[in-house]
């Protein structure tokens, strides 16, 4: 595999190493109770909020809009939402903060803190997220999710997949790019991984988005581990 | 105290957290057992390593040498006392590696991990050192520091007491700086923090530098808590 000279690993977290499908349903039908709100389909609203994820952070990643962090971004998708599914009379403004935290208590698949205490013994993990480290770090404390350190979008004012992500990542380790694996269930992320020289392992998470799911079915190229969960990747490297 | 909205504790972690004279000590005395040397005193030799710590990162906080990791600031110091102490050639190339390594492996004070512990369930925690993330990272793995993400100086490309470090902590957190706490055994250290707004905690650690100790006897200010161990932080918040 050539993976041996890995000392690091870099996850992906939304959808890699956490549930945000299932999550933010669970939390927007358990506010439905409170609220008495009927007839929303909560896993379409959580898949409407995650569609305006890309769009939302292209005119950062573009520089036409100055850094946003990925909080705001859900914020302003949570707005338009609301209406969208007519229920934007039923949240106040404290509310919606609340509600918006529900990218910060989002719950892991089964099987990766199982695979990630068995790799924590032997590599430092750390995500390499789209979120920011007050939501990652929130995320973690949360669900028991044992990073090493954290790295966020924020450490690095850059989205993936702009090479300022992996090639920060790399840098700021002071490690060589093939000591450095990048875990992820996004086969796009992993091909800007390779590009800049690191290792790669995909994690197959074919529920993700559900019904909405287009692409990352499966492995589209030949990755260094492949995987159908971050145990996984533990039993690849015989941890 | 005026404590009650801090959020994340922010802590010095060399003499604050870590033992880093009798770690350094340690290592080299079992160094000399292996190699056969003898007459060395490695408490002093710690101390003239640490000694060199200050001067090594003067250039690079005053702007007339680029950015340097802090391993590279204690390896060319460790060079300089090998030649003082007469072992110069006593440790070959990869035995100067391995030493420099002694800074990835300090012990922690006895009172640092169950301090850090019941800390860890209220707020979150994280290192604001001058240690590089690679450094901090290793040493936390190895001794059980339960951090919940790592500030490094290489973060900020920055070192204390050089304000973007205070000022890159809070901004990365998206907090304001009252919600951020700074923990240390270093007058100065709380004395920056504090001119950012930030709350501070006095960690006492009256041996830290042994004989060549001439500061950080006592709490030099009215610090919002003065404790005589990382625990004693803890009691100080209730947790």
């Amino acid at each position: 595999m050539g993976v041996e000279k890995v000392k690091v690993l870099l996850f992906d977290t939304f959808g890699t190493v956490v549930d945000w499908r299932g999550s933010v349903a669970r939390t927007g039908e358990r506010l439905a109770r409170t609220k008495g709100i009927e007839g929303v389909d909560w896993e379409a609203f959580a898949r409407a909020w995650r569609a305006g994820y890309r769009p939302g952070m292209a005119p950062v990643i573009s520089g036409e809009r100055p850094w946003t962090a990925i909080d705001v971004i859900h914020r302003e998708r949570l707005d338009e939402i609301l209406e969208t599914f007519g229920v934007a009379d039923k949240f106040d403004e404290s509310e919606r903060v609340d509600f918006n935290l529900a990218w910060h208590r989002l719950d892991p698949w089964p099987d990766s803190i199982p695979g990630l205490l068995r790799l924590k013994t032997k590599y430092m993990i750390s995500p390499l997220s789209n979120g920011s480290l007050i939501l990652l770090t929130a995320m973690a404390k949360r669900a028991g999710i044992p990073w090493d350190f954290v790295f966020s979008s924020d450490t690095f004012k850059a989205f993936k997949r702009d090479p300022k992500v992996y090639l920060g990542a790399i840098a700021l380790l002071g490690l060589e790019p093939g000591e450095v694996m990048m875990c992820a269930a996004h086969n796009d992320d992993l091909e800007a991984a390779r590009s800049h020289g690191m290792r790669t392992a995909y994690v197959n998470r074919p529920y993700e988005y559900g019904a909405d799911q287009v692409n990352n079915f499966e492995a589209e190229s030949d990755w260094d581990i492949i995987a159908d969960g971050i145990d996984g990747i533990a039993d690849a490297l015989g941890v």
